[in-house]
């Protein structure tokens, strides 16, 4: 079916496709809103970022040859849900960043009152888009994007990075909270479309090996490449899977995850090229 | 049924009900989170406030005789997102509001950081109640849900009121600001166990009298009684229905809206009853 289209051509054919969905659910139309509420959620969403929960999303949905168009909901929902934790994040209150995916941040365009609000709506927006997918199960989906979203996932694996700052984590220590901050959102996108148990091991490999790569990309990219502020970890004295293992290990420990991923694919066979691709993707990004 | 249980009996009765389910929902065991993080949600959500969408949708559950064990759920949900509001809205970069029931705002007692992740996690975890709630048609609440959150309903309104504040509102600006900021969500409050359209009539008068008499009580109430400080909003040059209309066009508005909902009741007899009772609470209230 696919496997004469290089991965570099799927993926942006499917970049194109989430960006249409999304500008298509931030329309005025789809969700009539306030002008400077609505330019902001926009602003947030859309024309950036590498798409990596939709992908997955995408990717996942060809274990069960699903048709791309019955899991688009599902693709803008996570990254939805994505966006809307990056403009929190970067709020004065939180990790206080003024750039994002190489523009400023939501709330140095837009003001703290509309990005906090802009925010708030976008993860309501999420929900929302789920409701009306045609993904398989719907109730399984919300239920996996809720688990994965709050206090026992992504706003909670927030909390305890707050926390962790200027403290010693160990290894196991930050591997659960990146278990939690950004591992569940991403093993919700493989998920979702197929709640295969199988495929666990395969997202929890890759949600990990992102975060392994995240970090080393803040100590070796450049901003000009990473989009937001380079050495900002550091800076903060945030504990980092370089600074607790070192650069060479880090190194290793992605590469480790990476294999662990396509193992974990292996009963799936042609099916799950995407996924397989997504992985290597994951880790040899330079952005 | 009920007709011999007084409406302050059967209101302590839901009020204590919800206050179980949410205290359940929030529970470490049905949310493992951080401590703190944890701790934030739940001193935002429980021991405090009138439960008035809750009741809503308990009343609003008896026009089809259903069990209120199901729409537990549901009325759990729409306190989840009416708390997260508030948490949100006492912001420093919001309202700035330092007491909210009688208490510490959320931010004053855990640091604006955990409020803010407090708050994006009780807007999750509402979703979540709805996907575990046994409410009729779990699709329909959801939507419903999201649009009356989103940037077409409350956090449209709240975009809203942030740019009106110091700009002079006419009376029809002003509603259809609070229709969409409180009453979106009231109305889904209504219409979530039982989406009959002729109830809306009864849900969007009550929504209204509730902002009405919210701004009544800022100027004739008491801070000890309101559990949040009086006077705030005419002292932040905020468009309210008295600065607008006057201290008795604005009673005599609370009178007509109660008229209104009691008038949209009469089809459904003595099964309204909860319904109407509450439009006189709202309307009668002095906290």
């Amino acid at each position: 079916m696919h496997s004469d289209v290089p991965f570099a051509v799927w993926s942006r054919e499917r970049q194109q496709r989430v960006e249409d969905v999304l500008a298509r659910a931030l329309s005025n139309d789809a969700m009539p809103a306030p002008q400077r509420l609505g330019d902001a959620m926009r602003y947030a969403v859309l024309g950036g970022g590498k798409r990596v929960r939709a992908l997955l999303v995408y990717a996942s949905s060809e274990i069960q040859r699903s048709d791309p168009a019955h899991v688009d909901g599902c693709a803008a929902a996570l990254e939805l849900m994505h966006a809307y934790s990056l403009v929190h994040d970067d709020l004065p209150c939180m990790d206080d960043d003024a750039l994002r995916r190489g523009k400023p941040s939501c709330h140095v365009a837009f003001g703290e009152a509309i990005a906090l609000l802009a925010g708030d709506a976008l993860q309501t927006r999420a929900f929302a888009m789920i409701a009306q997918s045609g993904v398989r199960d719907r109730s399984a989906a919300f239920v996996l994007l809720a688990e994965a979203a709050g206090a026992s996932g992504m706003a909670g694996g927030q909390a305890i990075d707050l926390e962790a700052t200027g403290r010693v984590l160990d290894l196991a220590e930050l591997t659960a909270m990146h278990r939690m901050k950004t591992g569940a959102v991403i093993r919700a996108s493989v998920l979702s479309p197929s709640d295969m148990t199988a495929l666990q091991r395969y997202a929890d490999a890759i949600g990990l090996a992102f975060q392994v790569v995240d970090d080393l990309l803040d100590v070796e990219g450049a901003t000009a490449v990473i989009g937001k502020s380079a050495g900002k970890d550091a800076a903060n004295d945030k504990p980092t899977f370089v600074s607790l293992l070192g650069l060479a290990a880090a190194k290793e420990r992605a590469e480790a995850l990476r294999a662990d991923a396509r193992d974990a694919l292996v009963p799936f066979g042609d099916r799950a090229r995407r996924l397989g691709e997504i992985a290597d993707w994951i880790v040899d990004r330079q952005f």
